[in-house]
């Protein structure tokens, strides 16, 4: 059987795939500044009407790269997401924090009659100062931020918000672009949303080379 | 402010979500062993409309679940992929094996001109017979592994295949759609796909409660 007759050369795979994104992907709504996370946001899912739904919100961009750049951590809700995150390309070997696993939580869980992705938030505390939040799977881990950002905790930097599916998903990315704290976001309205654009977000604010 | 009214129970969660997806996604055309399997890719990924995409060929769920119960080893394209899985899951504490990172697939991936995730489906080799394959990434490593199994490789005996993308994605798993070789198959038809549909392919498989 002949060799199969597909694109290998993986610079090659990446020109041509971001040149599809900037081709079909309307992106006027954003700001300017966020075009470059937009479409790594897109290439990460192969969704080109994403855009439609993204909402980025004044200074998101610059906030979340100066944080890294000041190495600041990243607070992520679940594993998968921390394992997107592309280490070298953080500019400060900034930390990665998943606190969902740690021994305290499945209690702290039960104790708050609530998720172990929102009980895990409660575990952020002494890092969200300044830091760059990303939440790629829990609506619950969304809500109990916004919940603990209202009692007064710390300030991020910028809140990465891409809760996925059928339960809270959306109302929590609609409370966090109503947010009445002021804190920079980039969120996905509806249901859409996961670890894999969450993880896309962090690594486009992280730097490396532009799409 | 008041507490927010959010679903915060967990096992409530997933009943809400399952029966959203059982309301909304069209499944008639997929074999009535693959609905549950269809069910939480569906749920993964928060867009019901997956459904009309996801093609599964007959007793592709039966040579999943019963290669996992045999203990056979779990392949997989990438890390976050290697992540989704749930260990607690796997009928007989399979081996969930991401070949991604092996020193040797730089100089590999150099050597046959192709990317590092099609030259980490070269080390699969020993692994391949009777196993599961999961790709959540990679349109090239679904071509490097049509390719190999025209060259004589091992049958796995389920390949899950969800790479996404915009060079490649549709094609390899047109296809895989196509292959010449009996092999049972999972996959999305189009560019979407990714890590968190290809874990929840694998969770499916690996049992536990029914959505």
């Amino acid at each position: 059987m002949p060799q199969r007759d597909y694109l290998r050369d993986p610079a090659a795979i990446y020109r041509q795939s971001f040149a599809t994104v900037r081709r079909e992907a309307v992106l006027e709504h954003l700001p300017q500044a966020a075009h470059a996370l937009a479409i790594r946001m897109i290439h990460s899912c192969g969704m080109v009407d994403l855009a439609g739904d993204i909402r980025v919100s004044d200074h998101a961009v610059e906030a979340g790269v100066g944080a890294l750049q000041e190495g600041k951590p990243v607070l992520v809700d679940c594993e998968m997401l921390a394992r997107g995150i592309i280490p070298s390309r953080l500019p400060a070997a900034n930390a990665v924090i998943c606190t969902l696993n740690e021994s305290t939580v499945p209690q702290l869980a039960q104790d708050l009659s609530t998720t172990r992705s929102a009980a895990a938030v409660d575990l952020w505390a002494e890092h969200l100062d300044g830091g760059v939040v990303a939440i790629g799977n829990a609506p619950t881990a969304l809500f109990r931020l916004l919940e603990l950002l209202e009692k007064g905790a710390p300030h991020p930097a910028v809140i990465l918000g891409f809760p996925v599916g059928f339960v809270g998903a959306a109302e929590s990315k609609e409370e966090l672009i109503e947010n009445p704290f002021g804190i920079p976001y980039v969120t996905v309205r509806g249901r859409r949303g996961g670890s894999a654009i969450a993880a896309a977000a962090v690594n486009a604010l992280a730097g490396g080379e532009a799409p």
